[in-house]
């Protein structure tokens, strides 16, 4: 290997260096390999025409040809639809289409491929961006923050469910394993009745890749990350470490056997901790590993249930209700993840903005207050759940009444009492851990229908709950968009999800998306609100906002990535972490 | 800063070459520092008694001289009780009394001092130490793995409830603050009624310094490190990192406010994880960072509480009630972290050995059973509470007693029903959060009674209880010890906690305690079971057990160890992490 990393900010599209390997004899494709042989739309930075398909034939020789596609034109286009990601890049694109692109899609077989792929991505020194379904809607799909980067398809081949456990309440997953097979799975073997999933708004996503993005859910297991338990990853570097109780081997291990295929401690997915520096947390957002297995918790049956809907009628009463909503919330007599949701969300799920207004501008209080009206709805509407035998919901569910019942004009539902409420009926399925295909229908509000979602972390306080309730709205309608919100409540914040929805086939609606919320991160953090994960284009802003000191906690990301992956193979960029051979200015993002 | 750190393995106590700084002019002390200038018990490794004294001379200036001591032989012998813990060593050696010595233990006053601390002893090449408040009790206590470290005392002065806010239910805490003054200051602000803390056994420890240390208490918030929120913490090389939320600043900080001081985000203690890869864990176990200030969160009052105990008769119970155990704890039908303990660890609490026999072999099961008799005590006695109002209280109760009843001969007990069972006394308050000082009093079985916990983690089955049991036990009494010990049974396992009991005024007992510990991380290993936590005498040892994949773990932890501490100064060899500057071989600890 070469004593300096190339330099990347020298590095154009054009440049002929051909990476770290340096020029090689031309390679030539047999009958399979040929259909690999079509340019790409974007090269890896620095790689030249030749050098990327000696590459790629060498990846092929390792995956299979079957399992490496290269993104060319037609590849492309012709799978624009988010239903069907096509695996390439952001399929709610701001930028141009094609802006946020692998230059390839190589899908490992095995942990042992992941590892063999690791050493060429850093012999040849070409970017590799990991996902595992591709369905990270809202905040890049599986688009790589680099251009040309090779996205690295964890899930097609590695979608197994490797344990589910009884008795300990848990699964053990690769990238592949959705919400919605890993549900299937506990119907099909009817272990239902003993254990739950928690599912976010969607159930085609990816469990491990949503928690380590640190997604979210809404049953009493909604904090993913904090429901995992144990991990194994590929460092950049290509080495397999098993964290917590899994790097203690059990008895009997033969060492012949590769390491990954080695079994596990059998206390791996029910202590988090093991000995020593506790790792797990530094893959999360991370381009420090590619995480091949995860333990997820799984809930046990409550022994009961019933999920709720409580409508507040005007606008301002948001405040009250979340000052209801934090002493309950923090202690857990609202035992869930609960949501409360502004109407226009639910209005999106039941219809789009045709249905309800001819006009294009953005919706006026009255305008809103009619849509309420016409769905039975509130200007705001909580949607929460019961857990636990009949006795235990009794108690709750009078002390949540007696709460709430002090904003006039309340009112509560329980799901069969309204099953016109379409949004009401798969809460009732998603905080019990059901998941739904469904929920995200609201992106058709408007045609060709797309969003970005604006993350900031709040306090459970009505005054900030407000704030940023109106600091959202007014931008928002500022640039011609409706809100469309949520406030998602943790055990002591709010992951307030405001969905910017656009039509991604008008560039001006995507341009005026992309500085919508360029602004709105930079009115956030000047309130001191910051976002707990975005989209790629965003990534540099909002590192940037977390800047105590002189940007420490981003020089100590920095210093633990070049430590890592001194070469910057893995992931160059994600959230907002550049490798030392990557100029960050020379990436920016244009708005 | 020279190029090559200097190799540790190939320097002596006698050896003169100065550290990193070299030859240095002689300083002379004045009135005041002059009691610094007697000769430690314990030199740094590779400096010699002048240069240690320039050193001392240079650090006292940073911090005044009445926070620097240095340990001569006077000094160190005149404390030696654990309730007086000098702060200089472990007060429960196993052995030499001053094997794991500081050379001196220097207490910063804030933040400022701890950065400019670490910039000498980068600079001179000395190891440092930091502990909280030093009662690290059967870990170890406050003494350093590498003999002759600078002790950091970051306790004495810096001991600061910064904040408790009752909305959001959380502390904020400075690393002196004992888990009793932050008890005692809801008390005394009349808000024990809205907040409870956790405790662990004891409440003279430090709420940071166990937290980090990954310890447990017994409410409901029993796992401390899953319910802190946010770190301040300075890195090795001085700088000043604050995680999560707190990267964010609030609006309006003054850039010439030193960092430390600088007001915080809001949602610092809110929410854990911020933006970008979640790094709190690798500062747990740790010798990556100094904690400086953590967010710990707070349990609201549940606005009910009983306390219970539940004896089972036979030896041979553990097995079923384990398995009873097992379903109600996931399913959070038990609430808190309840204990499992055998009748000797309750007999020790209310009376000595000699109290119960004079036989001086492990005591026989004809004999325990007598004691349990004499005690109106179980072989084995589970301590629970019920948490929330009445009814709820009722009906996890009921399903409770349930399930428990089908073991022979079990008996229910509240704490007004049993005013002579002083641990169930002791634990009502404990389980409800209230510290208490009398629970390790069962270290007294013995006549200057010390103690090692031998700590693995297992599965909550009865399979893996009664193995362990069984192991321990006989391996104990091999030794000649009493089998004294109690499962703490978390979320999906139990820390089975084994008390070794000794006299540590008797080196044969010590030599045989270490044999013990020792023989048991082999044996555990070798079942499959690793230990959560160790003393210092065992953490190589522990370490190379957690060795999945060719040590996998250890070589990530060395490569973040090596990126963030070049120099290898912070806490060398905790938990088996050694520096490139140390030859871990030459540190082994003499069985």
């Amino acid at each position: 290997m070469p004593e300096q990393p190339k330099d990347y900010n020298k590095v154009t599209q054009s440049d002929t260096s051909g990476g770290g390997h340096g020029p090689l004899p031309i390679r030539r494709p047999n009958v399979d390999s040929q259909r690999l042989m079509g340019d790409p739309i974007a090269l890896p930075p620095g790689i030249d025409s030749q050098t990327f398909k000696n590459f790629i034939l060498t990846v092929a020789d390792v995956v299979g040809v079957e399992n490496v596609t290269v993104i060319t034109g037609p590849e492309h286009h012709a799978k624009d639809h988010y239903m069907d990601p096509s695996k390439t890049h952001d399929m709610f694109y701001i930028n141009d289409e094609d802006y946020f692109i692998s230059s390839a899609v190589v899908a490992p077989r095995n942990v042992k491929e992941v590892q063999a792929l690791m050493k060429l991505f850093n012999e040849w020194e070409i970017p590799v961006w990991p996902f595992s379904i591709g369905r990270n809607v809202g905040y890049g799909g599986a688009g790589p923050r680099v251009r040309g980067s090779v996205g690295l398809d964890m899930g097609k081949n590695m979608n197994k469910i490797l344990k589910v456990d009884v008795e300990g309440a848990y699964a053990l997953v690769e990238p592949g394993v959705t919400f919605q097979a890993l549900h299937d799975h506990l119907v099909d073997n009817n272990l239902r009745d003993k254990l739950w999933i928690d599912v976010p708004d969607l159930g085609g996503g990816s469990v491990l890749g949503n928690t380590i993005e640190r997604g979210v859910g809404y049953t009493p297991y909604g904090d993913h990350w904090m429901m995992h338990c144990g991990l194994e990853v590929v460092l950049p570097d290509g080495s397999l470490v098993r964290t917590g109780m899994g790097a203690l081997p059990p008895p009997g291990v033969d060492p012949s056997v590769p390491a990954d295929e080695q079994p596990s401690n059998e206390c791996w997915q029910l202590f988090n901790y093991g000995f020593g520096p506790y790792n797990d947390g530094i893959f999360t957002q991370s381009s420090l590993g590619i995480v091949t297995k995860m333990g997820i918790w799984l809930m046990t049956n409550p022994g009961g249930y019933q999920s709720y809907m409580i409508s507040f009628p005007r606008d301002e009463d948001l405040h009250q209700a979340i000052e209801v909503i934090r002493p309950l919330r923090v202690g857990m007599v609202l035992q869930n993840v609960p949501t409360i949701r502004h109407v226009l969300m639910d209005a999106a799920v039941m219809g789009t903005r045709k249905k309800y207004s001819n006009s294009d501008k953005p919706l006026t209080d009255a305008e809103i207050d009619e849509i309420a009206k016409k769905l039975n709805l509130g200007r705001w509407n909580f949607y929460g759940a019961l857990y636990g035998p009949a006795p235990v919901r009794e108690v709750l569910w009078q002390v949540i009444k007696q709460s709430f019942s002090v904003i006039p004009g309340v009112k509560f539902y329980f799901p069969e009492e309204m099953p016109e409420n379409q949004v009401l009926q798969i809460r009732h399925n998603t905080l019990q851990g059901i998941p739904s295909f469904s929920e995200l229908s609201w992106v058709d509000w408007l045609p060709n229908g797309a969003h970005l979602f604006f993350s900031p972390i709040a306090k459970v306080s009505g005054d900030d709950a407000v704030a940023q309730y109106e600091l959202t709205r007014r931008r928002s309608e500022e640039f011609g968009f409706d809100f469309i919100g949520t406030f998602v409540v943790g055990m002591r914040e709010m992951h307030h999800i405001v969905c910017i929805v656009y039509d991604r086939k008008d560039p001006e609606q995507r341009r005026k998306a992309h500085q919508l919320i360029s602004l709105l991160v930079h009115d956030a953090a000047k309130a001191g609100w910051g976002e707990y994960r975005t989209h790629l284009a965003l990534m540099d802003q909002i590192s940037g906002t977390y800047n105590f000191n002189d940007n420490a906690q981003m020089k100590l990301n920095v210093k633990i990535k070049n430590a890592l992956d001194p070469r910057g193979i893995l992931a160059p960029g994600k959230n907002g972490i550049w490798p030392q051979n990557y100029d960050a200015a020379a990436w920016k993002v244009p708005l």
